[in-house]
């Protein structure tokens, strides 16, 4: 898709400065710009950039000064990072933008598919399944019986969805994701064997949630395992069975969530966290990165340590770490003056 | 499938109370009992519910006696939560009762397909191959060259086994697992290249293990990667070549076990571990959440930390090093009194 | 393939002793060997097992001197390690000899096809996507579109490539891993909802780069997440968008590494190291297992740690950190003395 100054200046209600047939094709960074590319000037420290760039088109904020002169052609806006970020949105929405059944996809007879919808090759829909529309179905995923898929979700190459989960609307699963995987529950029997537990619970994500790839959410053994609106979970994240995940709480990646454990609303969890089985975490927690949480946090707290202690105690404490051999001189030291005494 | 009192209490050998006829079509916990579903009260922490609950029959203790007016369908039975557990599973082996091989599955003509299979859509299965008889492959699985497959083992959607492979009677391997993956051996040359070191060994998984979804399990450089009976792997764990994991072992999600280390029998591994390479861990060991293993673990130990230590120290010198800054003013302190006297 | 002993010297270079026609067909550990077999002997800890050993034909050192009666044919080399190694390759290469492009692949119309490729069943390649000579790819992968897969490079089945990325020359990519999935990129709104920041960007993966199973790699927000030449990355790897990785740096399993962080090269990462955001590691840098890092590190370092320090301050600050409760009384004693005098 080629672009010209003008066409762009009017999208984003702005004014050209230079030549206004200038071409485009793609976006790129003001460091990193190349002919034929859009950019953007935001931030003060990369004004610079804009005298060195090969981008052909920048786009600035209305108040921009030249101190020198400039080779590209320059469009004029009111927030030259909020204009940016909406075409990077326009140019997403572009390129996702597949519909279309494929003929190499298997879909049950009794499976209900909704309008305007893409499903890719090699996908596998189960029985009773129901697609709303506009979803997108990337090739080689699995959804499996009973499953529902809501409207405008899209499940990347390979995601696979157990049977009889819910995925609400508005959903991003990246590929290799896995819904509804059993739960891990093994009844230890007298001769040291463990019996499995049935798993037969299910996974309710609902809207506008975005799930990594290769992230695992396990089924609920009875119920359901629930992921609230707007969660947002990075790649490699581990979800066990019966775990809540409340709205709008984000999870960096590689962090790993035990059974029935609860986590509150509008939460921030840092990579390679991990929380133990049945515990509470409340609303707007922060707990850092490595974090490990044994016991229920309430609302607001900070935390940080494995395990966790409040955030400004573990930094202070670890700095005292570093310094243990020091400390264990001064007490020998000490120890001999006082004995010497 | 739809049930009534009268059928379930015969299937468990228990009595009804109430009307014969009440139906049900699907299970649930107690204090979320919707109409229509069957629950179970065994521990007494519960009872409360059971005058609340909206399920249509739930199933109690031979000795329960109601305080208050019920308006559920009782089944009496000698013990609630093993006829309940019996339940579950009757329910799952009904719902997993898959047979039948898809024509758009690719299946070698060298490979020997056993009885009563299920292979759904877009499985490869390789040349001599081997699938034991009622072995479950779900879509999109893929089972490389020569391997063999057990008895009434599933593996779910988007398994990959790569050649020469074995997995035993009765296993799960959940979707997005990974079995038989080059080990990470590379041999550092003069010009800091590494060259990859062949792996041409394989994985043997025995009897009655279940593979968590999205697992790695490495092939051995030589030899075999040896997952003993009855062992369990949850989520998103990392098992390096030449690693051996002794009988009904159980490990947690997200721990990492690095190449040529051999795990005992009857060990519990809490999640996020990580082992180092060629270490010996001995029989009934128990090691927490989040510790790093660098050196051989007697039989029967309990650690915790990174690096682990015997776990009633750990949480001692936990304590402690909270208090850092405190013992740190205190050391001050006395340094200070010791100087001024 | 069967071979003699009498063909293996030839390849060898070396001298048969002992039976020119025994046949092997497969390769063992000599302390594992089978009838059948071929092993070596290389380091002198072993030497006890060659007059023991059932594989039919071992391979020594020149100057090997038998104390007792063997009963395997030897081929006497100059450096058996490595003869062995040899083997080792070009048994492996003979086994991955797949080509040939599958009636069950489903390739867009406007991909370009290289010669004496492996395309596998199910396999799905995108629009003007490009797959060079002596590419591999097995079942099930999918390669979307614009992307380029270098000559001579392996994807394992089930490899899920987005649109875009540019995989280089000589690479493999083991089963299940994802590359080019969003950057985990969301903007704060004021209703505490998180808007979604476009992510446009693609990965860059220079030659002879190994990636391992089910190791994560997301695109860049703009420009390219980048892994340089002879990178080696092992199993349940995150990289995060906008991350590079320098030539030759080798990373161990279930490492993260969070955003816009660069690495430098010749570095070495044990496992379960978590790395934040928009930090550089020099060259030659040393980071043990499990260790967090938060800030930039130098050339050369070897830390240790969450957070990281200097490897040996790490290992003596440990042994204190056992010693805390101990410290603790020494200290309350001190007070005790001090308050007493």
């Amino acid at each position: 898709m080629i672009f010209t100054a003008d066409q762009i200046a009017k999208a984003l209600n702005g004014k050209v400065e230079g030549d206004k047939n200038t071409e485009v094709q793609t976006l790129s960074k003001i460091e990193e710009g190349i002919a034929g590319s859009l950019s953007f000037l935001a931030n003060p420290k990369y004004t610079p950039f804009i005298y060195e760039t090969k981008a052909s088109i920048v786009i600035v904020n209305d108040d921009f000064k030249a101190s020198k002169a400039i080779n590209c052609t320059l469009i004029r806006v009111k927030d030259a990072y909020s204009a940016f970020s909406q075409l990077l949105e326009m140019y997403n929405q572009v390129k996702m933008n597949k519909t279309g059944i494929s003929k190499q996809a298997a879909i049950a007879e009794t499976a209900k598919i909704g309008e305007n919808v893409y499903i890719g090759e090699f996908v596998v829909i189960g029985d009773n399944a129901v697609i709303a529309d506009h979803a997108k179905l990337y090739p080689q995923t699995y959804v499996g019986e009973n499953c529902k898929i809501g409207e405008n979700t899209t499940l990347f190459a390979g995601v696979k969805i157990y049977s009889d989960c819910v995925i609400g609307k508005n959903c991003t699963l990246h590929a290799g994701a896995v819904i509804g995987s059993d739960g891990f529950g093994f009844a230890p029997q007298v001769d040291k064997n463990y019996k499995k537990v049935a798993q037969i619970g299910n996974v309710i994500i609902e809207d506008n949630v975005e799930i990594g790839a290769n992230t695992t959410i396990d089924r609920a053994t009875l119920g359901s395992t629930r992921i609230r609106n707007g969660v947002k979970l990075d790649n490699l994240i581990q979800v066990a069975h019966n775990v809540e995940i409340g709205e709008n709480t984000v999870i960096a990646a590689q962090t790993g969530i035990s059974g029935s454990t609860k986590i509150g609303k509008n939460c921030m969890l840092g990579g390679q966290v991990g929380l133990g089985g049945h515990i509470n975490i409340g609303d707007d927690v922060k707990i850092g990165a490595q974090s490990g949480i044994i016991s229920n946090i309430k609302d607001g707290q900070t935390i940080l340590g494995s395990p966790a202690i409040d955030v400004s105690n573990f930094i202070r404490s670890s700095i005292y770490f570093k310094k243990l051999p020091e400390l264990a001189r001064k007490i020998s030291a000490l120890e001999k003056k006082l004995t010497d005494n």
